[in-house]
């Protein structure tokens, strides 16, 4: 009995989210279209624990009773294609020479240190001496760290009540350290920060939750998101319980994202009955890796003004700029250029230290600057954050530093320059490399990577392998990374994955492998695609 | 048109927890007998977005238009109290003098380096080498470091992949680290742990929303909590929209937990049409101390393995116990005693760097141990954990160090031990000092804390008390926690926050500040205590 009914849940669940991919080739979200009704339905005819609750063969949790919403929800990165890898990786360990190469090539994540990025030193040595202020007076200490570390850390300790760097914080971030991300924000931008409007989270991801939560009342809430998106955005709506109104992104345009887009999908939407509350940017964008133009900005900035949207700006990438020719500038920066203050424009803005040149993903630090909201709604926000105490302390004291980095005549700031710049330089030249390679290859034509770790490749794919995917009950972008994977060990995440337009097929590939290292990847890579086409052209 | 409509729905959510709080005494969750229906009217009736979207006076966010779940939840520990508390330090500091005290003293939350206890060492130098792990070969760092902390860092360092303390890690954390943490288990059950059970979190607060969310589906259903408990189980429940379903500790018996009272509770909101997915179980207790009996335990265990419930067990005091007559024994530990096995129960512990002797609080540190579930739900449950990537590095390696800590021999041994020993101590007498004060007061009774970090005493409120907090609008005990706090500095958590029998009054205090100030603190308690009696005596 309960089998059939699980299994029936399954199939209810998949082909509702078919349905969706055949809208717009997505299918990780609730979208306008879809039933209300059917997620009451799933917990009405499937419910073990209410059928039979005193039996003692049935497990109290299957997949035809959690939450639906659970089971609806993606994460293409780290998804199917990355159990694979670990497969993979795990046969290579115990059967050496059992595949085509020696090692997995993690190319679907933006995680620079797992491909051997160095972190930057300066920060590294405030840490430690956060971790264990007992050195600090040491002469040890002296000739082992630089002194602008040391008076860091000591500035640092000041600022934490206590020098009590294992206590939990005020729930918003150590009151010092938003002090110092506010003055870093300010003298990034030009205009004022309040400490007072950040939030600092363990990395930038539980802030989206957050704001979700917040905005997301059922699925008649409607989040304008990007497509192609990180797919963090359909997961977080997924979860609670949103619809995600999509907005193409034109590829034709280096992935220019036009205002006239957002207004037809929020009036379609409108249309619907769906409320949209948000929209999300990502600049620089992620997978698609542009950076907008000023002027781009200040239409988006106006359109959320005029049609009272809160703006969720991700600028986690926004040290990561590779043409001379583009800038970063935030939102923040933009709406209050244009004269709009916290009374116009309801703006978060987050920011991460696990991208930029810092790349630090396993301190999960980050910050979100919240402005434009009600005191009784930023109270609200605030008692969101204390539910879970705070964040971790050491990710907030990479925050502070990644936000006032050494300067010039600290004694760190030639290596610590050194190092960055290093980092910077050497990224765009892999983008390049990688891009002008994907370019070469038959049928794929790639954009530039302005900015962000992405490139965002599209390929055109023979019939043949369609239907050979098709019989395999995969997307075609899916089976051609898949077979990539298996040839080559290089892991890329298909484009359906994060959304694209119907028909087309893309896939997504860091530009982390370290720089000696992509002149081969390029070469496998190339192989690899010549005898697939070879095999399916028609 | 804007302000009447905040204005109702606020009248709404007050009146629907007071209505709550009169059923029994307590105002933070959906329960059973609410309108299922009053949350869709909500959005319904006040949305101003969708009324005049393209205004632009109205704000896009409005207590109004939030997701009413958001509003719902309440999490006292850092609730009113605390920011009263706050007010007051800053007016200590901008005015000194201006309050009969010098100081707020914390005794709201269970944060002990917040109050002066100091960390393990030898945690902290193996948190600083695998920070910065350049300086491992200097020979500085031998006469700076203890050999064995030197050691243990080479050998985390050599479990986590390319020694990247610096990059996302797999979502449930670093494999090596897990298969630590599992042998400490075993250590500690004398039965089997699979690190592919355990998923490591920011503290032990994200394991326990992410068993929410996997298991609430509506408002249908229900998750048997404890009477008092711990806010976040409130808290969490209310934000995933489930009903929690109380059952009363026995304060006449220690805060003993009665099968008897689980069945009660359980029949009735199946009756009501709740179906009842899992038992949370806190032992040793918060905010009541108790330390359960394992024939008690086992009572438990069966009555979740009849009943088909999950069984959420909060177990991140383990190393709390001060009386010698009791023990901690863990659910698993007695679950495979009792011959159960993966097949009988589903049951999930947590465990917490920030409690035990380590007190760690901002490192936010903690894993879940998930037994019981079957292959295709815990890939939800992973699922659920990659869509944050990974908790952080430090905290995950802070969880393997208490979980696998420095043995007979080891060279940081005996300091370590003492470091251990005198906290725990020292716990134990301010527990039982604490315990005597408040059983000496006038109508206070007070049980004995045998573990955990808090006492919970009870209060006999004059009439006269009571009449004057409801001319404010507060509860009883909020009232006397706020004219303790504005006598004394002292922030007690008023005991409605925490849930408690209809028409009994509590508060909670952690037994958390240096021993050398408790006389102080029990001098200045003892003195308002009598003085708001004088005052509120009939």
């Amino acid at each position: 009995m309960r089998k059939i009914v699980v299994n029936s849940v399954k199939d209810l669940v998949v082909n509702r989210s078919r349905n969706k991919r055949s809208l717009i080739s997505y299918g990780c979200y609730t979208f306008a279209s879809s039933s209300p009704f059917l997620s009451r339905f799933l917990y009405t005819v499937s419910d073990p624990v209410a059928m039979s609750a005193t039996s003692e063969s049935t497990p109290a949790v299957t997949l035809g009773n959690i939450n639906p919403k659970v089971l609806q929800c993606e994460y293409a990165v780290r998804g199917e294609i990355v159990s694979i890898a670990q497969r993979l990786q795990q046969e290579l360990k115990t059967s050496p020479g059992s595949h085509p190469f020696d090692e997995i090539l993690y190319c679907n994540i933006g995680n620079p240190q797992s491909l051997g990025q160095q972190p930057i030193t300066f920060f590294r040595e405030v840490l430690a001496l956060c971790d264990h202020p007992t050195i600090l007076d040491s002469p040890e200490a002296a000739s082992l760290f630089s002194s602008d570390s040391i008076q860091r850390a000591w500035q640092i300790l000041e600022q934490i009540p206590g020098r009590a760097t294992g206590a939990y914080s005020h729930s918003q971030g150590v009151k010092g350290l938003r002090d110092t991300i506010a003055a870093g924000i300010e003298a990034r931008d030009g205009f004022p920060a309040d400490p007072d409007d950040i939030f600092l989270t363990d990395g930038a991801s539980p802030g989206v939750h957050m704001m979700m939560q917040l905005l997301i009342r059922s699925e008649r809430d409607g989040i304008l998101c990007p497509i192609p998106q990180y797919p963090l955005y359909s997961a977080s709506i997924a979860l609670h319980g949103g619809t995600l109104v999509p907005y193409y992104l034109n590829e034709s345009t280096g992935w220019g994202l036009e205002v006239s887009e957002l207004k037809k999908q929020l009036d379609a939407s409108r249309a619907k009955g769906i409320t949209v509350r948000a929209l999300v940017v990502i600049n620089p964008g992620n997978p698609t890796g542009q950076v907008l133009a000023e002027d781009n900005q200040r239409d988006i900035v106006e359109f959320c003004k005029q049609e009272g949207l809160v703006l969720l700006a991700d600028e986690v990438y926004q040290e990561n700029v590779y043409v001379p020719e583009k800038e970063f500038h935030s939102f923040k920066k933009v709406a209050r250029s244009l004269g709009y203050g916290d009374k116009d424009i309801a703006l978060v803005s987050y920011q991460s230290v696990s991208k930029g040149y810092y790349g630090e993903c396993g301190k999960r630090g980050g910050y979100m600057e919240v402005t434009g909201f009600s005191a009784e709604v930023k109270d609200q926000i605030y008692k969101l954050a204390s539910v879970n105490l705070c964040s971790n302390i050491a990710g907030q004291i990479l925050a502070s530093l990644v936000m006032s980095p050494p300067k010039v005549g600290d004694e760190s700031y030639e290596s610590y320059s050194a190092e960055k710049d290093g980092i910077l330089k050497s990224l765009a030249r892999r983008a390049q490399m990688l891009e002008a390679a994907f370019n070469s290859l038959e049928g794929v034509t790639c954009n530039r990577a302005e900015g962000a770790m992405y490139l965002f490749p599209r390929i055109e794919l023979p019939h043949k392998a369609i239907k050979a995917a098709e019989a395999l009950n995969k997307a075609p972008d899916a089976f051609y990374c898949i077979r990539l994977l298996q040839a080559t060990g290089i892991v890329f995440v298909p484009g359906s994955g994060f959304g694209q337009v119907p028909g087309t097929w893309h896939f997504r590939s860091t530009i982390l492998p370290q720089e000696e290292l992509i002149p081969a990847i390029i070469e496998r890579l190339t192989k690899f695609h010549q005898s697939f086409m070879a095999e399916f052209r028609a």
